[in-house]
């Protein structure tokens, strides 16, 4: 690859030049929603292990009580706080996803926005401005290297996320185009995390350091400790070391109209996308056949269902993620699909257990990977035939916002049967009207 | 490449078993001289740009005095001393060379095992061994990948360094097999840093983090933080992500027997290593002419000399480490060759600048990248011929020593000239017989 001078610059340009003004509506709005799925899920990880060891360990290095970890009376410095939520909010992999790149986009973005809100006084709409920026910027850096990247190993959320920290942070921070730049370099020899690490508490390291080494960069560059002049596109850059073939013209084609940052989708389960269009049919089934007794269950999906999630022996909440078997039993015993319907207890539920052997799974290419079709058979000897041609969540039939409203609220509800969930909400939603949101992410913690 | 289990298990043992008295006594001495040359490149970076920006930035979110940072008053927490001891070890380029990776070993290594040495009570033994192993590891992970990984623009001094933070800091923690693996998985997944940031002092921020990282990798692992079980050969673990064919056999071939610490060699001059060979000749032929007027000089060498340090016009400090013209010029108009000889200043001293248009550089691909003759004119007319077959800091022409505690004695002066050296160098001497090492690095601070 031959060194390409201008990509970086033109990204840092484009960030620093962006006002609020001439951000449409839409995508003003897709950043609240952001947001609400932002605090669904980071109120659901902020209890797990990773994060109560890493707080413990950082707790011991970190200085003053800057900034608000999600969901936890403990405050921590700023960097730490990056970290602490961004590793949170992603740990349960529900978090949102830019589908053509699979970025979960605001796991390392919201947190080092966040921490900054609360260093220094900022409006609703620099807020969101920033976060759409960073966002915006991390999917362009990422679709130029998808899907070699990503197949070559690399945790393309960490990777990229990193440098959608450090624009967020760098636009509030009113970083000019040269120290913008210096961010930029800062955060890519910085991108770092691995896919191996997938499924242990390790992956929550490189998400947790995107957003924490995408803010440091950020205030580095305040600061003028500069970098290189093309870290993206250099000869010894980014693209070169951890990539294969990039297409540097995808990061600024339509830069500031085309939205990349609206291709964001919303998880309604907590689970592998190809099992959701089936929880879609088997969950409205339940609430209308509250009793039947179930005998037997043929799924038909794409092809990628039966490879990725045809496991009828799984023996831990992690792995029932990816089991449909166990998703549909579990959905079927107890009506839902949430975080509680895919810990170590519910794949041990004897009732779960006995039903999971009932369950078949059947390819049909004619379907696409957002339809399913399900066949239940009642103790009757009645067979219900059910189908979903879009799942809930995808990018044709997005969730709503009444849906991400709830999905805070169960998730808060788990976290905290006492928590009045309206006042974050309400915050959310008027965001862009707020003088001051350095008070924003305190309304997610314990009173 | 496919799945090959079992690597960074076979690495996790040799550190958690090995013991001080396994170690052969010219490796110990070895690693005292890396600590030796560790104090005098930290000495001389300690002040400068990259490390003044991150000790401030560090500085608002960091908790605790719990350690030093060599050559200042600050104290700070462990990580930020980890982090800021290797940026400011490595600033200058000045460090030691594992010759075959290139990897600069001591900068990651040191100061992850001396913020653990002030946080936990531990014997010299015990530092020098995690010190050892520390080093061993990264280099060998690194050669597994040499020389394709750093061609693709790497910088594997941070990329590896990791690895040896984690490895050294892990040791001194006592952790088990198990823990250790997950200490080199964690480490794994923060692997980064690129080339295009050399020259820059982002350069310094994946030096930091390597050792930072790598420190926190160790302690994260004690805390029961765990990892994938093959971060560095699994299907998408560290070397399918960053190297292209790696030779998995050398990691472990010899380990324990063979020394690839050994192979470490240091630097007398603080400029690029094929003009080490030269100035040897021109320094020594200064110091037994110190007044004579030199009308030209004819640099003949390998022709990787012309290739990488033919620049007769630099115009600052930073690029004057890569140009024999200047180094020849300072070299002869101060008799001397260090940090000094390549600053902005030095480069614009009119005496030098007059000198610089009269060396002229030759190609003889007779001569090893080692070795250099050169023809000096001085203005009685007589042509001094001088040659040197083995670079001083060259492998088979190592730093003695008293060379080594010269380079420290030089680089405090620079620092502060009313420093006393003798007990640091004393104590480094005496390590392996201290029960106590926590007060080590308090002997290089500002008194």
């Amino acid at each position: 690859m031959l060194q390409q001078p201008g990509v970086t610059q033109n990204l840092a340009r484009f960030i620093v030049e962006a006002r609020w003004d001439d951000i449409p509506h839409e995508v003003r709005h897709q950043a609240k929603r952001s947001l609400m799925n932002f605090f669904a899920v980071a109120l659901a990880g902020c209890r797990t292990g990773p994060v109560e060891i890493a707080l413990r360990s950082l707790a011991e290095f970190s200085g003053g009580k800057q900034a608000t970890v999600v969901g936890r009376s403990e405050r921590v410095d700023a960097l730490s706080a990056a970290f602490l939520n961004a590793a949170g909010a992603n740990v349960h992999d529900y978090c949102d996803t830019h589908l053509r790149t699979v970025i979960h986009p605001t796991a390392p973005v919201a947190p080092a926005v966040l921490a900054l809100a609360e260093l220094r006084k900022l409006s609703g709409s620099d807020l969101l401005l920033a976060f759409i920026l960073g966002n915006e910027i991390q999917a362009r850096i990422g679709l130029a290297i998808s899907p070699s990247h990503y197949s070559r190993g690399w945790h393309i959320t960490s990777t990229c996320g990193v440098f959608g920290a450090a624009a967020g942070s760098g636009k509030l921070l009113v970083l000019d185009e040269r120290q913008m730049m210096w961010a930029l370099g800062t955060a890519a020899t910085q991108s770092s995390g691995l896919c191996e690490c997938l499924g242990t508490p390790a992956k929550s390291v490189s998400v947790g350091n995107a957003a924490r080494n995408g803010l440091w960069s950020a205030l580095l560059a305040e600061k003028g400790f500069d970098g290189p002049a093309e870290p993206l596109a250099g000869v010894q850059g980014l693209y070169r070391a951890l990539a294969e073939t990039p297409d540097l013209s995808v990061i600024t084609a339509g830069l500031g109209e085309d939205w990349e940052f609206m291709a964001t989708s919303y998880k309604p389960y907590p689970c592998g996308f190809v099992i959701h269009p089936v929880l879609d049919c088997v969950l409205d089934w339940r609430r209308s056949h509250p009793n039947a007794e179930v005998t037997r269950v043929v799924v038909r999906g794409n092809p990628l269902l039966a490879v990725r999630t045809d496991r009828p022996d799984v023996s831990t909440g992690r792995e029932s993620q990816v089991s449909v078997q166990h998703a549909v039993a579990a959905a079927l015993v107890t009506g839902k699909a949430g975080l509680d319907q895919f810990t170590d207890a519910c794949v041990r539920d004897p009732g779960v257990l006995a039903l999971r052997s009932k369950i078949e799974v059947t390819r049909d290419s004619a379907l696409s990977t957002i339809a399913a079709a399900v066949d239940i058979t009642t103790a009757d000897g009645k067979i219900h035939q059910l189908s979903q041609s879009a799942a809930r969540g995808s990018d044709v039939n997005p969730m709503s916002d009444t849906d991400l409203e709830d999905k805070l609220r169960t998730t808060a509800h788990g976290w905290n049967p006492h928590y009045d969930t309206a006042p974050l909400i309400d915050a959310i939603w008027a965001l862009d009207t707020s003088a001051d949101v350095s008070s924003l992410v305190r309304l997610a913690v314990p009173r």
